[in-house]
């Protein structure tokens, strides 16, 4: 895939490697029973190490998440180690004790290699089962292992991004290139519990780019509130959502702020709709609009009380053009709204006109795998999207095996 | 079924017409094409016609419920029309034409077979697809048929609780009787769409005690905020959803509004447990009781938030014990709560203390068809509970074909 918008390039190879001045890697380090690859880190080379970082809304935060809040206080990373094959959370103290010793394990293997590491300059990110603890043997020596042959060339980019996935069943990553002289990537995975609030499980994002912290981190609010948090797959947020953005100023570039934002939402943009396509379960990407909204929040809770109604989202699963459910579903949302003025569209067709069906509406066809559903609530000018995906069989079948 | 609770004696059958004072009718009308039963009414024979209602909060209302709404406002009603088939809802100003040539209907019937009424002292109630007209010359029709079949003792309580099913499998019929000297009674129909804030679809209550409107109303809402309120199958919320309660005053009795209350209440948690055992795809009845809550609405929206969860109700249907998904859940209910404090039961059996896991917590046994999900925050002494049901593949299917 490649796409020119404006100046940038967008690809979707070598994701946190992209940019100049990082290294990654991805190993099986044993922690998931399956024997797939379990163990991602990601290496900022420098010379700088500014980082900013977005979390969960969830009161109930997984102990990485509370560690990497901490450590990110300062603004500044040296590394990212990420494990699949369990949470971390709802551990208690010794659950943060072990993220503690794993950001420790990793400062003291980085040392090691000569590269003087303290455990303050590595965040921690894990995904998997809620509620049991990780098997620390396995996490410490896989540790040694990956920064052993990071350091031999013997792993990259691609290996980091598979080693974070756990139902997912593609890796995803992306490349954002700017005019060639600075560039953003990232990986991301997660596939269900995608939220309400903010949407992805785990992503790291990386640029060669001269950026203070305090930028890093003002570009990454403004893409990630326009993205991560419109993505709403199944109305579930995480105890372990985390968005993580690194600059290397690797490429010498100091942009102006503008192009950094575009740069980074362009990325998120495109890691939002690779987390879409490949939800649990998914057998159709929707994307529900609301416009004619009388504020952008109106238009976005009723876009997003749209996309996680059940029997809306079980509707589409059937491609059945069942509008009035829309209508019943934005009717609960707490917005203003004229019961007599909303008009529905699937794919571009008018079904509901004035609160009243049109003729053909139940002739719409609804068997493309993208499904566009937009609702003008004619009260006033303003719009949001939020992509959801269908509610199906597979999703229920994923979900109801022992613990996924 | 009986029941002795103090003074009360509840039974499963005759529903709206075991108090004095009332008839009932259902017929098959022609409005399904399945040709099952789809018309229904409800007739009191007085000497009093006190008669309150609670109603969708949903801002897209049907025809019928603006129409009932509306006649409503005079404290008294003759008969109840009902039917299946179709929701008379997005219908505009035309389906509101509809519901009201039905009410008139129904009235010039009665008046012919010579019960002097008319058109406002008529409810109509409407389930089925959202945003068809009805069929109105098989709906007048029936009419004339049902008052007809009425009148002739052809037809009664059982075959108007028929006549309102939709994909109920079974009907929903309670009778409360108070030391045998007055009685409430009750039918209901509702198997999906059940809601956040009013969780029927229909339902008409029926006494043969001597109630004011305002006393019936209050005894009601009291009841419903309690009961109907509390039973979330998939947080989708009609656009229909009608509960009624007529009093015919036969008895004679004028009962304390505390007896009211409790007699009332009684029959609504019965239809409550017969709507939850019979809503779509269901393999599992759930009750969700947060205890140790800082305020009862608390408890009430924690509760809810967990209850509504896809991942936990898909959990539950998988029989497995992931406790993990409920502390998700709840963590991002708008409540006071302390992460490291909060407790997990699951049938009784404690999986998570200050919000850790126990060692057998995955051990716990989930294979019953009543599974009972208690969460102490341990903040405060509000508690609440929320019925659901489990997520299943059923429930999928039943709402995947072309607009059921």
């Amino acid at each position: 895939m490649t796409e020119i918008v404006n100046e940038t390039q967008l690809l979707r190879a070598q994701g946190v490697i992209a940019p100049a001045g990082f290294q990654a890697a991805g190993i099986t380090a044993g922690i998931k029973v399956s024997g797939a690859p379990d163990l991602a880190l990601v290496f900022n080379e420098g010379p700088d190490y500014a980082a900013a970082g977005v979390f969960t809304r969830n009161k109930v935060k997984a102990a990485p998440v509370l560690w990497t809040q901490r450590v990110l206080s300062t603004g500044q990373l040296r590394a990212v180690i990420l494990n699949s094959g369990g949470a971390n959370a709802c551990t208690g103290p010794a659950g943060f004790q072990d993220a503690h010793t794993t950001a420790e394990a990793v400062a003291a293997a980085l040392s090691d290699w000569g590269t003087e590491t303290g455990a303050i300059e590595v965040a921690v990110c894990s995904t998997g089962l809620i509620g049991d603890r990780l098997p620390m043997d396995k996490v410490l020596s896989g540790v040694r292992t990956i920064v052993r042959k990071m350091a031999a060339g013997l792993t990259g980019g691609d290996d980091a991004a598979h080693a974070i996935m756990t139902t997912d069943t593609v890796p995803k990553q992306v490349a954002v290139y700017h005019c060639n002289k600075w560039t953003v990537g990232g990986m991301a995975k997660g596939a269900g519990m995608l939220a309400p609030s903010l949407a992805t499980m785990l992503c790291v994002l990386t640029t060669d780019a001269v950026v203070e912290p305090g930028a890093l981190d003002q570009a990454l609010r403004r893409a990630t509130a326009h993205t991560f948090d419109r993505l709403d797959i199944d109305g579930c947020c995480s105890t372990n959502d985390t968005v993580l953005l690194l600059a290397s100023g690797a490429s010498g570039i100091t942009p102006p702020q503008a192009d950094l934002d575009d740069a980074v939402r362009h990325a998120c943009d495109d890691l939002c709709a690779q987390l879409q396509a490949d939800a649990e379960g998914v057998t159709k990407r929707v994307a529900v609009t609301v416009i004619g909204a009388a504020s952008d929040n109106d238009a976005l809770v009723a876009a997003r009380m749209i996309a996680r109604d059940s029997l809306v989202k079980i509707a589409v699963f059937g491609s059945d053009p069942n509008w009035g459910r829309v209508l019943a579903a934005v009717g609960m949302a707490p917005v203003t709204l004229d019961p007599d003025r909303i008009c529905v569209l699937f794919n571009g067709a008018a079904v509901c006109i004035d609160g009243v069906g049109t003729p053909r509406a139940r002739d719409v066809d609804l068997s493309t795998a993208d499904i566009d559903i937009t609702v003008d609530l004619r009260v006033g000018n303003a719009s949001a999207t939020i992509r959801t995906t269908d509610l199906s069989h597979t999703y229920v079948e994923e979900n109801s095996v022992y613990s996924s």
